[in-house]
């Protein structure tokens, strides 16, 4: 069977994502992963994604870097290529968040390179014609964001349901083999629940999770809902 | 009395920049801090600055990042704010690389931000005029690097040497706070004593060191012969 | 019926595509689409369209321009946003070139802002799978141009005609309403037929016209083999 | 005698720096450096240089471009060599405005560019400091315009009259033969009086004049309080 999918863009919260906090909510992970058959995926900031690691060995959560340079490794002073990420030990990437767009050619020279690496791709999308478009290079996920709903705490599902309904259409027309997640504005479990109502298999979520005083109860509501919402 | 400075840019060279060979490049630095009376400062991959510092941890070697983005810190996907940077405790960073060139208006800005959160700054220029630009705007090292020699093994303490008097001389008119280095096309010790009998304080080295079978040896021959020219 | 397309990049070839030479190869553009039942597409650089508008006024060759920024208009300096293309007068404009690639939600952004203004879009693609993707965003014609044959002279049509062939495969199933040119390494006539018995309608060219001794003679000979082809 | 300038950054504003309202602008130019001894210097989008050059032909107005990209020509689609400047008849260019920043090592490379092709340089720097380092390079203008004050109809000579003297006081000390500018947020005749009674020779203006009613009223009114305040 398979498993909803929380997926936490730690962005670059001061202080949030880094440092203690960003390990804390590491750790609300393994605890979430544990206690509930969902999948939970981290994309801490680059400087952090080894400590990140650490905490979460043995455990079912993944951990991904939110970017990736479209370069090949070699003389490239503070870029990271793709073999960055694979040597660090991370599983996936994210590519093309609505604050890192990326060159069409270069997310699919992209999507084609981690998969040599076996490294797993979550690409961004910012409305139902883009998410098919990029489905046609045949990446494992696609997260539906409107950049304009981002930040706000208003969930898409509830904001724009056509936006996630009409890229479910799009997508399965196009390439019925990728994974769709919601992005923008999801911040409870109430929103999970939309989402995955709505027919995706799970959500791209930052502050809601990054900045809570207690991660571990927003996930868990989470988890909780996307689960509810399978059955 | 002022030490002279090796400063090791380890790129993005697969697999040389990452993973064991790293590590192994910061425990033979800290045998050379051990051995002579020299600084050295490593710049690895943003992904692995958090390994090297474990490493060098209670010795006087520095580790700086390769980069920072011109960007505050916040709702950030994939950028690294100078604050990821001190967050992780690394000691600097480089700015304005040949290979990761900055607006001016930012390099301005990542100087005044380093400064405010205690982070050296090595910024990069590749002719004498935009080095003695740069030193107007106060940061702690002008790293002068022809672009056209950069990995060509062919030193400009060699090659063009008026390239490295010429910045010295208009970087001292400008602002003699600043201290100098001399980079691109480095590969051994005699560059260096070139390099410092020239008058700058040491170098910016890349490959020579990074993708060196034995780098205590070639950072060994670096010491010896910038400490010989400074006598 | 259908004309065939021969769309002429003029890129920025010094003195080649300013000036009086760019003014004569939009004579001999008039001269084809006279002579001949071909649609001819010049696209100059920003700063000539509006001198080689003035020449082909009243015929049938179009005037492109070779880019526009994903900007709306405003308080931008030195960009041009779709809305400065429309105003001097031009018919369409070219985007995603291989040398001014674009993020793919600004290509999305662009056919759409370009067809409420009525001008027509060429959207350049480096492979098969791209040439699909953006398909999927129904612009008016894709170009394919595998970006290691431009300006080599080995027309893709020869070197590489499964990318072709694939292409027009690929975005057939994606959106049959898109139509399809060759580029890259077009250099002759016979060039152009192959592309045209390959399945395109025609190419995208530029140094082997706009470098021409006689344009005219290069885009007559062309013309003649679509024409062939198509028969 | 050294005339004041009056810089017109026309943007992009939809429809005023496009077609006639920009061809208006520039007939309007023309009638002031007639009537005043004053230098005007026109800078329309790249699609409009031809057009304006037309109407100031003869007259003391110069036209300059808002920016040019950091490029030799050649194959390069939709980019802006400095020779398209050149060729298309301008006689200067604007650098680095504050909606186009450039890279330190471009400025440099592209005001030694435009020196061979005896084209004028406007720089702009946002704050003394990095007036002071463009100053160093050698460029014939420097404007300084504090980004946050641009557009908002709050002038810098009221606003920071700080930011101005102190620009003086820098520049004059790094390099005696630069022009200076002031920029941001001049709106009427007064603002320009100020300026100039700073120590600035000019300003560097946009909406003002190019979104005026009435254009050359707003010039006229500049005009003479330049004048006024250089006796």
């Amino acid at each position: 069977m398979v498993r909803p999918i929380i997926a936490v863009n730690f962005k670059a919260y001061y202080p949030y994502s880094f440092g203690e906090h960003a390990l804390r909510i590491a750790r609300d992970a393994v605890k979430i992963v544990d206690e509930y058959d969902v999948d939970v995926i981290l994309a801490p900031p680059f400087t952090e994604i080894y400590r990140i690691l650490e905490i979460v060995q043995g455990s079912r959560v993944k951990v991904y870097a939110q970017h990736a340079d479209p370069v090949e490794p070699g003389a490239r002073t503070g870029f990271i290529p793709i073999e960055a990420v694979k040597e660090i030990g991370a599983n996936g990437l994210i590519l093309n968040h609505s604050e890192h767009r990326l060159k069409l050619a270069d997310i699919n020279w992209l999507i084609k390179k981690a998969q040599k690496l076996s490294l797993k791709q979550i690409v961004c999308a910012d409305v139902p014609e883009t998410a098919a478009a990029v489905s046609v290079l045949n990446p494992d996920i696609v997260a539906v964001e409107p950049p304009e709903l981002i930040g706000t705490g208003i969930p898409v599902s509830k904001a724009k349901p056509e936006v996630i309904t009409r890229s479910i259409e799009l997508v399965k027309k196009h390439n019925p083999d990728v994974v769709l997640l919601t992005g923008a504005g999801i911040s409870k479990g109430e929103d999970v629940y939309a989402a995955v109502k709505l027919g995706t298999l799970g959500v791209l979520v930052a502050s809601a999770i990054v900045k809570a005083k207690d991660p571990y109860a927003v996930m868990k509501d989470m988890a909780e809902n996307a689960l509810k919402a399978l059955k």
